[in-house]
């Protein structure tokens, strides 16, 4: 069969090594050559019959016509560490903090307009009349302060290095002219912006896919002026990055309020995508993506008028693209790639609403990948970077396909690792049956289906915020990753979406994160109507699975509003005088659902409410694991949940357990280091081994049991 | 010296064993002879020529009044645990979560005035008009509830057993009536009982001191239904076995508002001590400690009146008695009792103001003693435990001293323990010798003085809640069990206090606590005034000493309101994606002030806030030990703080480097395990051994330079 040995994989190309691009187009059977940031295609290149993809930033790289045009650059909201004062005069340099390659004070008068000073010892504004601004020194000083008062100034800045141009500058030590974002909210930026696409498309005849990196507008990633501080703030899901007087304006006229730039510096805090968003979040959020869509969609339709595919990068300037909004299909995208390490992100690139999803491998083609450690560099091993991404993403992808896979990167530094190009290679073979499999009928999927609660629901289906090592400190982000390769069908569902009947099908909804932020609810969990609905969902024979610090909320009998249910609590420091519930550990269950190796973290202050709740497990005498029978349904907890392939199985177990499932039923693999996807309409079995190390193993299928002995990270197909 | 030998010291007698009495009261030099819960004194004993405490718990053993007297009984409020309707009606049975030999419920219509029915979803009260008693059943039935809300009946209830008596009875399997307490809030009740102690007076006329156990109402101690969870509530600073309707309305009348059920229940929480007082809570226990004042002044007054002295029990009864408060000294008492594990309790004692202090030492004469371990019984080692708690109160009295210490319990069980018989003899001498020592002259003290600064202030002077045990999970009883026996002046004030101008002449302020605790403060630290005092006394030259989350209040720039000052702050969760500054441990500084076996816990999610403080200790990247120049003054911060010889000398390193004091200086010992006090002039200097195990010291004086090896536990006075 050709499409097994050829097709849906893109390769980075590099003029200069065009015999080299050619020969690993071949071995890796790519149907598309790119061009990357740092490398061009020559024309023995793309006239060899490739498919070409030509990755543009339309934002930046426009250096001449946005020097010609001062202020039609892209803005951000900084506010100044909060600064004290000793005596009754102020004076706050503004640019003290932040970095000053990357911003610039807009010190104009409509952005003046949007400049605000707060007392944070008090949290007041500072009236206008009371402070002012010295340009040439960059200061703001405050009149009349209040001695041992801290103050901040919040002003606008041009961001005058566009980020991740930036980041591979710093990084590799460019010595290039710095590119500067322009602003598509200006009409004669669109126009500007349009009429170079459309030379760009006259001009690159070759190319069969524009690659748009993506959009207008970067996540937030704020630099400091210290070397010991460099990063100050980065959210890959905040819309900081959009604003400006001109924006603002628009939205106020729109929405019919105005936005300050508390609303955006939030005491300094800023808002995470890991906090529960406020409405005023949402309806900005909502503004930028519809002017994200309309502008998007003419370029896309400029594209396709030149016969071209469009495809966009799911990172970088993506902020407002949101391809689980229900707008994004408008944009007309061809495809979606996506930049992968976990499998979570094999989902998220899945799951959205376009013809072809495209996943962007790791380890890409650099000298250094991930803080710094070497991957096509001295002491690097980049083979067992891909085995360790790609067990990953492997099981991802048996449950649901994507379209196509690629690299990215400097082609020629694969030169020395033969290894390499070989393991790619039966990647890419390994891809190609998958997909193929998927063809052939759907994947067997256990009657479980899952919903995953949070604050920002399916707008954020998969992913918290970026990457997995940017976002592990949150316990959601382990479980989607292990929920990711599970035989269950899952779904994200957001607290209004229970409230208009989201779990009329589910079997099990999930709740995990810290107090307060997005991924636990924080204030949503007021709602009583919420609580009344989830309660009677689990007591009519429901799974609510609390993970970490579920519905937790102060101000209640209980912190966990879901206590109830749980049959478990913890104590904010208000019941340390309550006694606590005496209980036996029940080992039998607890053997039941813990392969070996699993484990739930130590959390101290956990009570037992009713002395109901089974204890599985627990840590210095505090219950940490345990299942409460609520109605005909459970509540069950968990003080914290830890990707690995033990943990992934006692999730799976707990799933089944919870559901009143056999643990031991016809294809699942009894060892927890693997794991196998069955096709039924093909009749096809995949074995999957998720460790490094040799794995026997044995499944029940309905031709009776199967056993066998993987490799290290091998793919068995039967 | 006759006083070096006998005296000071309170023997509890036994009738039975007369000669033993004697013998003993002559080994360690007994002045006193008592009487304890459970034995009494026989003639023999009492004539012998030995002062004689009795003690009275002067509301319980008047069962036969009682019952007479129904209705004049002591209550309390209770609340049932939420109960979630299904359904539009829900029926509570009141005391299914209650111990029925303690409890009875009070469905009186004097009562019923005060009870209340809540909606714990929605924090709603449910009007009167929607729920009724079943008085026989013990139901409140609450109609049109909605449904899976939960709701909670806040009731009152008599005590109908006295805790500390119905504790020993339990401990002790006793086989005799249940002591119903009665309550002095009535006219008849105060008339009966200074009728019966003028009789008691009348009756025995070699008691020379009469030993109030305590005064009237005991801290709360609320037992369950369940073996598996008979403890529902114990705090020994709580007011709520002091309420009766008759009990409220006066409060009415005196404060001109009501308080209602749910100012005492809270949602169930209660008011632990831990947590910062409501107004209305301070307001409540300034009307009873009035009110305990007056009719305890009155019995006190009666005793003397019969020539005998009046002592005042620190436990038990002894809520409203507040030694700490200023009207204690209006009672009249001639001695206060406390019994102590811990030095912090020694201190309590000792800094009350009245004439006699004394400690009632441990281990008690019992044959099983903290949590149920063996102490004069098999297994067990009572001269060992004598030595281990001796240390904690002997470095205190070394710093401030009380006039008597004794024993408590059965004397028989100490027959067959020659050496805890002979080691009792030997703390009597040392005790005899510290006391004498601090005649001659005081102590020796740095010239340091320390504000601990809590939402309670000098109203709970070095105890918390209770004693050690109790309160170990809160790293202010660590540091206060530290301060007790350091040569440093010791305060404790509050946040008006500071206010008001407190810390004029303090040197270092520490708060320590978890986010929302008295001891961190809560909301207090929203009060603008108070941090600004705080931040210009540490500016000039004050030492500002954070452990674990002090001043921490959500709604600002920063987490702990004093992150200026200190330096580093917590993140909740909303600046997870604010970069860290990266820092390098000052190694130097960390060996100079820690020394082998200090330790500071490890605590996630604190953050440098301008990279400025030095960092003495990391755990997992994340600096939990660091020092921040703020001015002329320091914020110094600790992630928490575990009492221990090592950790001890630790703060007092902190303490003497912060104030820029040698670390190496006269009076000071060198070996952590040791410690050393200094009485100019007497010229005596104490050496003390705080360990088990042999321990080479030295020490610098003004006649140069002492060596010498301590024995195990040992005192060495030169």
């Amino acid at each position: 069969m050709k499409e097994l040995e050829k097709g849906g994989f893109t390769l980075p190309g590099e003029a200069g090594y065009e015999a080299l691009t050619l020969k690993m187009a071949e071995k890796w059977g790519a149907d598309v050559i790119r061009d990357s940031d740092g490398t061009v295609l020559s024309d023995e290149i793309t006239k060899a019959g490739y498919g070409i993809y030509s990755t543009i930033c339309i934002i930046r790289d426009h250096n001449e016509w946005a020097k010609a045009n001062p202020g039609r650059w892209q803005q951000t909201f900084l506010m100044t560490a909060p600064r004290m004062a000793v005596e009754e005069t102020l004076t706050i340099h503004l640019m003290d903090e932040f970095f000053e390659e990357q911003f610039r004070v807009n010190d104009s008068a409509d952005a003046l307009r949007y400049w605000e000073v707060y007392d944070r010892t008090t949290n007041q504004k500072v009236a206008e009349a009371d402070w002012t601004l010295e340009k040439e020194a960059g200061n703001v000083v405050i009149q009349g302060v209040v001695p041992y008062h801290t103050y901040t100034v919040s002003f606008l800045a041009y961001r005058i290095w566009e980020e991740i141009s930036m980041y591979n500058h710093v990084t590799n030590n460019w010595d290039k002219e710095h590119l500067m974002p322009i602003d598509p909210v200006y009409p004669e930026v669109r126009e500007y912006l349009y009429d170079w696409l459309e030379t760009w498309c006259k001009e690159h005849e070759d190319t069969t896919v524009v690659r748009f990196t993506s959009m207008f507008y970067n996540f937030v990633w704020i630099w400091g002026s210290s070397e010991q501080n460099r990063n100050l703030y980065t959210d890959w899901g905040s819309y900081d990055f959009t604003v400006s007087p001109q924006m603002l304006d628009e939205f106020e006229k729109k929405n019919g309020y105005r936005l300050t730039a508390e609303d955006f510096v939030n005491q300094g805090k800023l808002h995470v995508t890991h906090m529960p968003p406020t409405k005023k979040q949402r309806d900005y959020m909502a503004f930028i993506n519809r002017f994200v869509v309309d502008f998007g969609k003419e370029l896309v339709d400029l594209v396709h008028r030149y016969g071209k595919q469009a495809y966009v990068f799911y990172d970088d300037s993506w902020v407002g693209v949101e391809p689980y909004s229900s707008l994004f299909p408008e944009f007309g995208f061809d495809g979606l790639i996506k930049c992968v390490f976990s499998g979570y992100e094999a989902r998220l690139c899945a799951g959205a609403k376009v013809k072809t999803h495209e996943l962007r491998l790791h380890p890409y083609l650099f000298p250094v990948g991930l803080g710094g450690a070497p991957t096509f560099s001295e002491g690097g091993d980049p083979t067992l970077d891909a085995k360790n991404y790609w067990i990953h993403i492997r099981r991802a992808l048996l449950r649901e396909p994507v379209d196509r896979i690629g690299l990215g990167g400097y082609l020629h530094l694969t030169e020395n690792y033969p290894d390499f190009c070989d393991y790619i290679e039966e990647i890419a073979g390994e891809f190609r049956k998958i997909k193929a499999m998927h063809k052939e009928g759907s994947v067997y999927t256990l009657p479980c289906k899952i919903a995953v609660l949070h604050s920002w629901g399916s707008l954020r289906s998969w992913t918290l915020s970026g990457h997995f090592h940017e976002t592990y400190m949150h316990d959601l982000i382990h479980i989607n990753e292990a929920l990711a390769g599970l035989p269950v069908d899952v779904t994200f569902v957001s607290f209004e979406d229970v409230k208009k009947g989201a779990l009329s099908d589910v079997d099990v909804v999930i709740n995990a994160g810290r107090a307060g932020t997005a991924w636990s609810g924080g204030d949503a969990w007021k709602d009583a109507e919420l609580v009344s609905i989830l309660r009677k969902w689990t007591a009519e024979g429901g799974i609510f699975l609390g993970v970490g610090e579920p519905s937790a909320v102060e101000g209640y009998a209980y912190y966990f509003q879901m206590a109830d249910v749980l049959g478990i609590d913890l104590d904010t420091g208000a019941k340390v005088c309550h006694g606590r519930w005496q209980f036996e550990t029940d080992e039998e269950t607890r053997a039941l659902l813990m392969p070996e190796g699993a484990s739930v973290p130590e959390k101290a202050w956990l009570y037992l409410t009713d002395g109901k709740a089974r204890v599985l497990e627990e840590k210095n005498g505090v219950p940490v694991f345990t299942v409460h029978d609520f109605g005909r349904g459970k509540g069950i907890y968990l003080s914290g949940f830890s990707f690995s392939n033990a943990n992934t199985r006692m999730l799976l177990n707990l799933l089944l357990y919870a559901a009143g499932q056999e643990l031991e039923q016809k294809y699942l693999t009894d060892n927890a280091d693997t794991e196998c996807a069955f096709y039924p309409e093909s009749g096809k079995l995949v074995l999957i081994n998720n460790s490094g190390e040799e794995a026997k193993t044995s499944v029940q299928t309905e031709k009776g049991k199967l056993e066998m002995v993987l490799e290290p990270f091998e793919t068995k197909m039967l």
